[in-house]
């Protein structure tokens, strides 16, 4: 896999500098803005095998739950031009062996396994059932799903706009922006970016650790748009809400459960309870594809464990003693009754949830 | 300031390694272990004049409440030694002036302006009034101070130790076991050592970002112990709260107000908060000292605001942009009545603190 460097200059000169995609086709390979090192260094991954897409995926140098969903589109159909087979039976075979790869990828967030198995679908109805015709219809699905997300992510965040009035001072957790979507507008991000072009607010940024997107991606990010905004640490949140310096919460999310129970980056649970604490609203916005109808609560939805190393220290530095035993779940579940309003491109649901979501569940657009 | 190495290994390997005092009086100097690169590196601080020591202190070489006292007192004490005038009067006078520079090193912790007036007061009260005998016996005080904190932080331990039953995993912020208390036992660590040893518990170490004195210096201490622990970072113990992992908290003081109200340790509110919120006991462990009888409450304690690249990175490395704007307070105050016990060297306190704490104020022990 080829790594392409544009620049590696001190992070503050960045602000100004031009990014490439999240996530993009070109020349038959898809190509990764890599995450990890940024906002230090802007990496692109030349990926030309679904291999190369899914250690980028398993190694977060693309991440957030709506980027994956194209990560994954973009990875089948790689796969599809790849894969080779004497008929189109074996073909469709090999192909639904490379797709579960790619869903295991990372078991918490849905929209993964969503863009797949779309893929999936698609390849046993193509009607000519001829394997050129199968990748060039892969690959269509794939930019078509791009287009989608990025169209979603707009109508997201216009919808949840208005939740906030002037100056009002927003905590944020984890990453949700554009680098997290893959789209121009984030998710909960996307939401802050358009109620602060509307009204102008503030935002607090929690760093998120252990591996601190919001002290390295939400900052740039948010540096980037001029929106104005306080870092924190995570231990800082409930403090700050006890001093009446936060109006509310918002975050995103990494797999929604039928009844509203929200999987997210972990930390985003401790956020709920104090908001609770404090009498503070706490939305969680999310594309529909983020809902997962067949996960009836949060007690079903898998938590990623991860390695030990990135609690005993950051990057390539321990701090810690090397055999300290740690627990590092990726994410959290925050139940339903904590949370004030679901927003989606659809708008702001409010509980109770399997109520207001379960109507999108049915619809034809839901799968779209 | 001369640093004495005594070795650099990794991490793994300093568990079995003898430590040196955190802070003692030899040859006419204070020596300090330096705590900023632990357990990377055991450094020593040689510091034969006041000002090394402030400047000890004041970037957290030695750090932790009760340990700050013996550190002030030390360093009164070798302030006595190097101030020369030619009478008296003007001796006291230039040696009230180093005292008040002692005391603005760290304007939270109470302990250390408790043992500088201390010592203030010993030398104004010294019978002979002769500079001589006022620096012998500013020294005796240094080392009785030294002494007494011994003690108190033995009898701290033993009064807490039941609170806690066989098997129970407690909660615990920042470090606050011998490293922080200059003797045997820390405080809410002291508590959890002495526990360990009547019923056998195990420790939940929370990193306590931005300086990660858990990740760094309990983890290390507990491992010595052999206590068995778990290391997570700050925004997970709400989680682990939820899911039945934690069964009380445990956390030390920088000062108590004489309601209860407590400073302590930034993060230390959000797990207060989060216990409440699961119906945990959460308990405050100080010595006696710690609680400051002119402060009526949490709002009257000064919060010290650090500097903004302990957020933007840890040590040398930065992460975030360099010129993101950052909220950095040291301390947060946890309201009494999310308190279940303070538990001091005279036993367990419950509310209402106003009265169960009040009657030491008054004792002639209150102030020795």
């Amino acid at each position: 896999m080829q790594r392409r460097r544009y620049t590696h200059p001190p992070a503050r000169n960045l602000l100004a500098m031009p990014v490439p995609p999240v996530i993009e086709w070109r020349d038959g390979a898809v190509r990764i803005l890599d995450q990890r090192r940024l906002p230090d260094a802007v990496e692109v991954l030349h990926c030309t095998t679904v291999e190369q897409v899914n250690e980028a995926i398993r190694t977060l140098a693309i991440r957030g739950a709506p980027a994956l969903g194209v990560a994954a589109a973009y990875a089948v159909a790689l796969a599809a031009t790849r894969v080779d087979a004497p008929d189109e039976t074996t073909y469709l075979e090999r192909l639904d062996h490379v797709i579960d790869q790619v869903i295991a990828t990372r078991p918490t967030a849905v929209n993964l396994a969503w863009a797949a198995e779309r893929l999936r679908t698609a390849a046993r109805e193509q009607p000519e059932n001829d394997i050129r015709a199968i990748r060039t219809s892969l690959l269509d699905l794939a930019h078509e799903i791009a287009a989608d997300n990025e169209q979603r992510h707009r109508a997201l965040a216009e919808a949840g706009a208005d939740l906030f009035a002037s100056g009002q001072r927003v905590l944020h957790h984890c990453n949700t922006g554009p680098l997290a979507t893959a789209a121009s507008y984030g998710t909960a991000l996307g939401v802050l970016q358009a109620a602060n072009q509307r009204h102008g607010i503030e935002v607090v940024v929690s760093e998120t650790r252990p591996l601190l997107q919001g002290g390295r991606l939400t900052t740039w990010e948010l540096a980037q748009w001029g929106v104005p905004f306080t870092l924190i640490t995570d231990s800082m949140a409930a403090d700050r809400m006890r001093r009446g310096h936060i109006d509310a919460v918002i975050v995103g999310a990494d797999r929604i459960a039928a009844n509203g129970d929200v999987a997210n980056k972990i930390g985003t649970y401790s956020h709920a309870v104090a908001a609770g604490a404090h009498d503070l609203p706490f939305y969680v916005a999310a594309p529909l594809s983020t809902i997962d109808f067949d996960t009836p609560n949060g007690d079903a939805i898998p938590i990623e464990e991860r390695a030990t190393e990135e609690v005993h220290g950051y990057g390539d530095w321990r701090w810690s003693p090397s055999d300290a035993p740690v627990a590092n779940p990726a994410f959290d579940v925050t139940p339903h009754q904590r949370i004030t309003a679901i927003i989606t491109e659809h708008g702001v649901h409010r509980p109770p949830y399997l109520e207001s979501l379960r109507r999108f569940a049915a619809a034809p657009d839901a799968a779209a």
